[in-house]
This record gives C-alpha cells, sequence and structure tokens, in this order.
C-alpha cells in the first residue's frame, strides 16, 4: 500500500492558544503526577478507612455549588480530590474490603483504561475501530477457552451482569417467534404470560430484566432452594408443570453459579436435563441463562472446571471480569450460542449507520446501546500482564483464604458457619456463649440478628475492615467476602482480630457494669 | 473524630512475591510510559489515517489465538498496541475525524479516567462511595446551570443516550399507573396499546427503547418533518387524533434536539404546548422526553442558550458530555423533574443491599445496571480544567468552524447544502457542473447518489479524513461534523483541499480517456 499524500502536520501551538485541548506538555506533567498519585494510593490504601466514614452531604458540602467560570490548574482539582473526596471513597481497591465481592482494579487493568479513554473509540461498528471489535472477539474468546467452554459460544463484552442478563433474556423473548420487538407484549390476545424460573436466592437483576422487559415482576417465579441454598430441580420441575396448567409459559430458566448471597451453586446439568425435557414436551424452546458472575469465573482454576458442568448445555452464560479477574468496572461477559437471537431482538440499522463492510461485527446490533467504549483492551492487558497460569495462582488464593475464614469461624467458640463456602466468600454468624437473649417477648433469634448487626456496625464504623450482611432463613449472618489482590494472608488475620475486638466490645458494653446485678 | 487503632500495615513486598498486583515500582515504570505514550499519540494522532485501512480479520490474525500461560511484560503488550492495534483504530480523537458526531476524549478527561479506574469503585449505594454519589449529583448540577435549565431538574449519569432514554420512557410508562413493573404488559385487557411520538429523524435510540421496553417498533410512531428537518406539529397532533380513534394512548413524545442526520431541532414549545393540551383533554399526562444528545450542550454557549427553549417543561432531558463536552465515553446525563417514576419502575433492593443511610441517593434504585462506574470524576475534572466559559469558546469555535465549511460549500461551483446547519455538522452533496447523469433507464437523482457514494469511499480511503453520509428525502449526502479539540481552521482547510482534490480525481477518472469520444 502507498502512503497517501497527508495534509500539513498538525498545529499543537495553535491547540493550546487559548482553545484546544490540554496541551502535550501538560499532559505529561499532569499525568506522571496522576501516575504518581496513584502508585501512592494503591500502595498505602491499606492505611485508609475502608468505609468512607462521612456524614451524608458532607463531601457536597466541601465542594462549590456551582462551576468555575475561568480554567483552575489541574493541581487544584488534585487537591481537592486528596482534601475532600477521599474521606468520601469507601475503598473497593482496600485489602480490607470484604464486602459484596470484593474486586481489585488492578495495574494492568488501570492502565488499560487509560489507554482506551485516550483513543476513545466508539466501537459501534466494525469500521469505527476494528481493533475494538475484534480484540473484543479475540479475548473473549480467550476467556472462553480459559473458562473451558465449548467453540461454540460467541461472546460479547457489556457493562454489567445487569445488561448481560437483559440482553440473554431478550433475546429468550425474541426465540419465541412472537415477534415481541415488532409488535409489543400489550393488547395480544396471542401472547401467554412468559414466565422466567430462578432460585430465591438469585441476584436481583434477573427481576430488572423482567420489568425492563415488560415482563413484570410477576414472570419470575422463585424456586426453593435446599439446606445449601441450590435450586431444588424438583420444586423447579413442579414449579412449571403447575404454571402450566394455569396457561403460562416457561420462557427461560436462570440458576446461578454463585449466588449473590452465599455463593450456592445451582445443579444447572439437572436443570439442563429437565429443560431438555421441557423442550421435548413443550414443543418450544425454553431458554437457559447461567449467571456466573462471580462465582463461574473461578472455572478458570482448572481443578474447579467443574463448577462450569453443565453450562455447554446453556443458551447463554455471563461471567464478570470486573468481579474476580481484576478488572476495573465495568466489565462483564455475555455468552451465547446463537447471536442471531440478539441481533434479531436489537439490530437497527439507520441509514447514517449503513456501511458496505461485509463480514465483520456489528456490536451494536447486539444490544441495547449504540455507544460502546474499548472495555477489551484493559481485559487484553490484565490476561497478558498475570497470565492464565498466574490468574488461576491468584484465585486459588482466594480460595485458600476464604478457607482460612471458615476454619477461624469453626474453630471459634462463639461463631457459627451460616451456609457452606464452596467459592471465596464465607457467611457466618455469632451466637456467643455469653449471649442470653431475652427482653420479655423477644424472639431469641431476632436478639440474634440485633445482636450480628450491631456487630457489623461496629466493625464498618471502625474503618479497619469493611464487610456486608444478607438474610438467611430470616437470620441476619454476615458476608465475609475475598478477591482484592491486596489481601495478604498477614492482612487478613488482623481483620479477624479486628472482628474478635469488636465482638469482645459488644460483650463488654453488655455487660451490667455491677457484675453481682446479674449474678 | 479519634482514630481508632489500625492493623498492620499492609506489605506491599508480600503481594509482590508471585500473587497480588503489579507492584508498586512496576506500576509507577509502566504508567509514566502509559502517560508518555498517551502524549505521543495525541500529539501525532493528526498524522495517522484517521478510518482504519485494514481488511477484517487482519487485527485478530495478528495475535495469539490463544491467551500465555504466563505473565508477558508489559513493554510487549504494548509493542502489539503500536503494531497491531493502532493500524486498526479508526481514529475518534484525529483532527480530521468529522463522521457520526466529532467527539474528544480530552486531556483532563483521561486522566479522571484513569483515576476513577485506580479507586475502582461502584457507586450502587451511597455508602459504597459517598464521594462518588454527591460528586455525582453535583457535576450534574454544575451541568444543569451551565445548560440554563431550572432547578426542577435532578441528574443521573449513565453510559449513553440510548440508556438515558430508555430510562425515561420507562419512567414514562410506570407513570401510567397500569403496574407494569409488576404485572407487565402482556395477556392484560386493562393495558391500552402505548404510543410513543417522535420525529422521522429521531435517533434509533427511541425504537430500540420501545425494542427493549416492550412495546415494539409498532408502539414508535414518527412523524413527518418540515423542510428543515423539524417535526410538524400539525402533524403531530392529527397523528395523536387519528390514533385516538383507534383506541391508542399516548404514551411519551421525543423531540430531539439536533437530530443525528441534519442536528434539525424540533419545535419544544409548540411540542410542549400540544402536550399539555392534549393532557387536559385525556385527563392523563403524557412524558415528554427531549433528545439532546449531542446539540443540547451547545446551550453553554449564552447566545445559544435559546435551542433549549421549551425543555424547562419536559419531563425529562437527555444530554452527552461524552459527545460535545470532551468527556471520554461513557458519559451521559439524563435529567428529570421528579425521579420517584424512575425509581418506582426501577428501585429493588435485596436484602444484601439494605442499608441504614438515611436522606442519601442510592443511585442504583434509578436504572437498570447494579454496577456504576465513577464516572463524575471525569466530568468535574473537564469542567474544572477548561472552565465554563472555556468550554463555550470551544462549542463556539466549532459552530464557527462549521460556518467556514458551509461557506465552503456555497461557493463551490459543485456542491450544495442539503439541510440547514444550526450546530456543528454540515451536510452536503456535489451536484457537479461536469456532471452528466445518466445510463440509459438511470434516474438522475439516483446517479447523483451514487456519484456521492463514491465521493465518500475515496475520501475515507486516502485516511486524511473520515466523514459519514445521511440519506435526506431519497438523496444520498455528506455528513461533515465539527467537535474535536485538535481540529485547527487550519487543518480543516486541508481538510476541504482533500474533499475537492477527491472530487476532481473523480471528475477525472469518470472522463473518458479518448476526450473525442464523448465530443
Amino acid at each position: 500500500m502507498t502512503t497517501p499524500p497527508r495534509p500539513p502536520e498538525f498545529d499543537l501551538d495553535a491547540a493550546q492558544s487559548g482553545l484546544g485541548d490540554m496541551g502535550a506538555d501538560d499532559f505529561r506533567a499532569h499525568g506522571h503526577a496522576v501516575v504518581d498519585w496513584i502508585a501512592d494510593y494503591l500502595e498505602g490504601v491499606g492505611e485508609r478507612p475502608v468505609l468512607a466514614q462521612v456524614r451524608p452531604g458532607q463531601v457536597r458540602d466541601g465542594l462549590p455549588t456551582s462551576p468555575p467560570a475561568d480554567p483552575e490548574p489541574f493541581a487544584d482539582a488534585m487537591r481537592d480530590l486528596d482534601q475532600v473526596l477521599l474521606p468520601g471513597i469507601t475503598h473497593w481497591n482496600h485489602p480490607a474490603f470484604h464486602a459484596y465481592f470484593a474486586i481489585t482494579g488492578s495495574g494492568p487493568g488501570i492502565l488499560g483504561e487509560a489507554l482506551a479513554a485516550a483513543m476513545n473509540v466508539n466501537g459501534m461498528l466494525w469500521r469505527t475501530s476494528p481493533s475494538a471489535t475484534e480484540l473484543e472477539e479475540l479475548v473473549v474468546d480467550w476467556l472462553r477457552q480459559m473458562l473451558g467452554l465449548d467453540t461454540g459460544f460467541h461472546g460479547i463484552i457489556t457493562d454489567s451482569a445487569s445488561m448481560s442478563t437483559l440482553l440473554a433474556l431478550a433475546a429468550a423473548r425474541e426465540r419465541t417467534g412472537l415477534d415481541v420487538r415488532q409488535r409489543g407484549l400489550a393488547g395480544r390476545a396471542d401472547v401467554p404470560l412468559l414466565r422466567i424460573y430462578t432460585s430465591e436466592h438469585a441476584h436481583s437483576s434477573v427481576e430488572k430484566a423482567a420489568i425492563t422487559l415488560g415482563l413484570g415482576r410477576d414472570s419470575v417465579r422463585t424456586i426453593a432452594t435446599d439446606d445449601a441454598y441450590r435450586m431444588r430441580v424438583d420444586a423447579l420441575g413442579e414449579a412449571i408443570r403447575e404454571d402450566g396448567r394455569f396457561g403460562y409459559r416457561p420462557l427461560a430458566i436462570v440458576p446461578t453459579v454463585g449466588t449473590t448471597s452465599t455463593t450456592s451453586i445451582d445443579p444447572v446439568t439437572a436443570i439442563a436435563d429437565l429443560r431438555d425435557d421441557l423442550e421435548e414436551e413443550l414443543g418450544h424452546p425454553v431458554w437457559l441463562h447461567v449467571d456466573g458472575a462471580y462465582g463461574g469465573m473461578a472455572a478458570i482454576v482448572p481443578e474447579l472446571r467443574h463448577v462450569l458442568d453443565g453450562v455447554d448445555r446453556a443458551d447463554s452464560f455471563v461471567t464478570n471480569p470486573h468481579k474476580w479477574l481484576f478488572t476495573p468496572i465495568d466489565c462483564s461477559t455475555l455468552f451465547v450460542r446463537e447471536p442471531e437471537w440478539l441481533t434479531r431482538a436489537f439490530s437497527l440499522v439507520p441509514e447514517y449507520l449503513v456501511t458496505d463492510d461485509r463480514g465483520v461485527t456489528d456490536f451494536m446490533d447486539w444490544g441495547v446501546q449504540l455507544g460502546r467504549r474499548f472495555r477489551s483492551l484493559k481485559l487484553w492487558l490484565v490476561i497478558r500482564y498475570f497470565g492464565t497460569d498466574g490468574l488461576a495462582a491468584r484465585i486459588r488464593e482466594h480460595l485458600a483464604q476464604a478457607r482460612r475464614v471458615v476454619d477461624w469461624v469453626e474453630q471459634h467458640a462463639d461463631l457459627e458457619l451460616a451456609a457452606p463456602a464452596p467459592f471465596s466468600t464465607v457467611c457466618f454468624r455469632a451466637v456467643p456463649t455469653w449471649f442470653e437473649p431475652g427482653g420479655p417477648g423477644e424472639e431469641p433469634d431476632d436478639a440474634i440478628s440485633d445482636l450480628n448487626r450491631a456487630w457489623l456496625a461496629r466493625i464498618n464504623r471502625t474503618g479497619d475492615a469493611y464487610l456486608s450482611h444478607t438474610e438467611l432463613d430470616g437470620r441476619y449472618v454476615l458476608r465475609l467476602a475475598l478477591g482484592n489482590l491486596r489481601t495478604t494472608d498477614e492482612r487478613l488475620d488482623a481483620t479477624l482480630a479486628v472482628l474478635d475486638r469488636e465482638l469482645d466490645a459488644l460483650r463488654r458494653s453488655r455487660v451490667p457494669t455491677e457484675p453481682s446485678a446479674r449474678a
């Protein structure tokens, strides 16, 4: 290819004369300062209070209510970042962040995000950056290989599991053949009530997708779980049969690999068997979507590949690199067997987006959003920097740390495990020997829940650790999630000591000041 | 507040011993290299081919099909970025990127993105980073002030106008009182067919939202436009009355300030008048959502504030800082008068997300996605770095550049303006004096469209400029959008010279080699 003649070189000086972007010299100076700030931040984040210790409105009160008319020095904003914003940050990159799911915005991921922002491509069409589309195709296929999924899956990166699950259910809705895309759901005698089956421990995103898609919360039937919080396949079968008698049509079944509360693993293979029987019986397809947003990623550890048993029989599967693959949010990967159901649901190509490119993927056709960030870049950098063995070793480490927490709970006289911990999240509660529940009329279990609520509040107020909670069979329990690359065993032990200290302080606060008063 | 005792300091060396994140020294080294790469990239981007000149599959073929088992040096990935990915990048930050809407990922915005990735907060709840929530509230209020909107608007940042418009229409759906959230749209005798009215020049995101929300494409009725491509209010009124006779209920009207093809401005005030009459007549509300994703931002220029006339009477309004406010994608701002319709549509709070924080905003309740990036940080840095006067001056400059293009078209013997250009995007086509359409049976206008199609293909193949096209009244026309901070007047003139050169080359390619053959 001969190089065509180029217009005169861009004159950066002109761009700096009051208009244009930040100049190159300034970008270098501020950029290097930002890199040093980030390095210092990541090095020292473990010394900050992990849960922000500010009152509502405090951050906003520290900043001007109106924007500046004149340019401000970049350093002024960095000063406010330090003085006003940082105290109001809950540090997700902190080694004692154990709430929700513990995640990591890792070094290579952060740099990938900066590079993506610099190129600022919108990968809506192949031609609007072939590298964005092709790297996305490549890197999700890398991930497919890492997870041990078969070659029949095609992947796309979305912003969140909420969106991935919505897209999967929209594809299922389209596959009904009811032409919901064109005709909608309302006012039609030919549209049956559709049902989505998921466990009572499924993530709220399933219900939110049902709301968004116009199916309504009533379309989601939650299925009872067993004593390990796994969807009961017998209950699922019964529910579908019962619904059938009332004219409901099963649209989709959504098992979870790693539920949010306890990280329980629904029996995907048995559910897939039931789905197959159902399809034969009903003569129409039932979409199987597996939510492995957090737990699915464990399958990159070869000896844990079995957690995805049965997923090869699913129509779609979601797992989030921004949860347990050290990629800054947002980055969710949706794998589908038949992308044409996504494109048939969503593709709209107005004239201004028509191209003559053939044999390419235009990812705008696969979903809701037209604008698409270059998210594959950070994921590609993370995988290359750590290597698949390195990534697996890190996940293994988090699993070992979870074992460490389980051991601590089990050896603790005042604690009990609240659920099995198949991944890196541990649910437990205090049932202290010294605790005697009991105002008049108080249920013992409610009193224990109140005690645990008070314990968690104490822990989080210290700023030394941040845990969250859930409710299991009416009991309030604490959740401790591992998954941050900065959490060393030593730091974890220190965190467990904080938990002990606060439980002891709670005990002391409850003992009457006059020892004799209770004796 | 007394500082509580802290656990032992985090041991970074331990984190580097095979597990953990990229070490601090490595982060500094790679980070500084990345900053220099970005500075060089931005300085030299204007010398690269703006539209990627690669064949489908070329990028992917240049990269390993499987992920590496072992860690790779960061520099190896940077080498592949240069050698394999960059040739496949269509450079949205290029001074001759004039396709779609020309945007800028500016210096402060890029650094804001890096900082956000480093903190990696998920602002789903106030407590999961009070600064993320409060800065978002603050910065969208700054933007509200800059746009001259009244204090009755509350803002939220979403990823894209596609999502902002979907949320607005979901809020409208909820406000019908039909309890679609719970009961869905299907199989209900009490749900009428709902209609959304928008112009034939509206963005495809309106239709995509209708598909997603289960309303279907049929629910979108497109209204004819006048000779300046603005929605005809008389036609809107007639359409609604006609629909009423068939039992349709008007759900929403979506005018656009700055349509995608021509940047035409629908008459929002007259539409709001009609909406008010309609509400009185029907006795139920009709949602007015204004799509100003691109053009709305012009209102930060004081003398252009009138482009948002009538928007204060809307229920919601979207404008995108990632389009014309120099913020890296993604960043869209949705303003709503009554956020409770969003929360009533979307709020779902499972036990594991329950908090005891009172009087705070939990933005997860306002939309589809639970996970929320810290997008306000980059927008805040952009506004502070440039100042509102500086931002207005830059938009003014783009408007002046558009005038320059209009003048060029109007003074050009072979070109004609295809539509008014109220903002920074110009539609035009070649109608050359030398062109004689006409094989047998060929329509003259089709031949002219083919000529313009060929002209655009030639321009984009050069790599010297990237323009896109649209269709207006059956005519294929070129679109040239201004909005990149690197586009100087000099560079723009050079681009116009490229257009001239390619039109001339097209003329020469069409003249028979034997001059006498046609004489």
